[in-house]
């Protein structure tokens, strides 16, 4: 990244599906295992006792001034709700990682859709992984943290017991995002086109 | 709290001794169960090698324009090399709050020092909740989240298998932190003091 370039992030779901945890192991893998600068922050506003909830993450390889999102370059959506909720501050070149497990609509065309929740349940025997199965995911899309420090940073988060568990299923996510074309994807989208979807 | 008003606490410890998730706990109790506008933000630089790892929590009852900390109005430091790595923009009246199984020297009188370690070791069987022993003495000391709110996000952020425990993890760090007579501590200290000892 060129000096004082930051890459920003956000994670958004339901209480339930792990999107702080997800966001905490993604930091560790960029910040402890990558060295980048990072800031990773949950905010909880009124709205936080509807269950949803969001993380977030900025790298740089300066020193972070501002720690939260100004403009998303990823957006991981593990539902619907969360998607509509947070999809503001999305860049025009971002790009939108959704589970399409309970996602139905994506306001933009750069979007990677992948049933994150059904790989989970089906691949892993685990719905409760689908947030490891999405970071994997994550990772690729990025291209800015190597699986090796996920690997790492999952090992040092999750209980020694689910540790194999969750490291099959941060591949079975990194997986699932290799076999997209990415460079399929428009390139940019002009925000005249974003208000039309 | 007064409009705009903010409270500003810092966590501070070894990579192993779970600040991350005190943190995560206790932002969740006060966004979730007091109703708070709450940041929780971790961040790592070029020392996040070294082991150290830090974590802030701003919670305010207005919007929350910037997410770090300004001034700690209490500092909560598991060990030495935390302390005083961490120590910078403590308020005169602010509380530091220290492990007294890894903390020698503490550079303000406005310092509550118990042994939270030890207390996880020899009350509890397992030093591993000392960081929610911890965090139970450090929701006495800010007085503005209360156990309950404590109590259910220990259960939501810990495996089913272990809430009993950290729950007694909880409970025996309130209960330390009760029995010390925070009104004796002197109210201010100023930065000539500070600088002294």
């Amino acid at each position: 990244m060129m000096k004082e370039e930051r890459y920003e992030m956000r994670f958004g779901g339901s209480g339930g599906q792990g999107i702080i945890l997800a966001a905490v192991i993604f930091a560790e893998a960029a910040g402890i295992h990558e060295g980048f600068h990072v800031c990773q922050t949950q905010s909880y506003g009124p709205e936080a006792r509807g269950g949803r909830s969001k993380a977030e993450i900025v790298i740089s390889h300066e020193e972070i001034d501002y720690p939260k999102v100004i403009g998303m370059d990823l957006f991981l959506a593990m539902n619907q709700p969360a998607l509509d909720a947070y999809f503001v501050d999305f860049k025009p070149a971002g790009i939108l990682v959704a589970d399409a497990t309970f996602v139905d609509q994506v306001p933009t065309s750069r979007a990677l859709v992948l049933p994150f929740t059904t790989i989970a349940r089906e691949k892993l025997g685990n719905e409760l992984v689908a947030n490891i199965v999405a970071l994997g995911a994550v990772g690729v899309v990025c291209g800015k943290v190597g699986l090796a420090s996920l690997e790492k940073a999952v090992a040092h988060r999750v209980p020694a017991k689910f540790t194999e568990l969750n490291i099959r299923a941060l591949h079975a996510g990194a997986e699932a995002a290799r076999q997209q074309d990415l460079s399929a994807l428009p390139p940019f989208i002009d925000s005249d086109e974003e208000k039309e979807v």
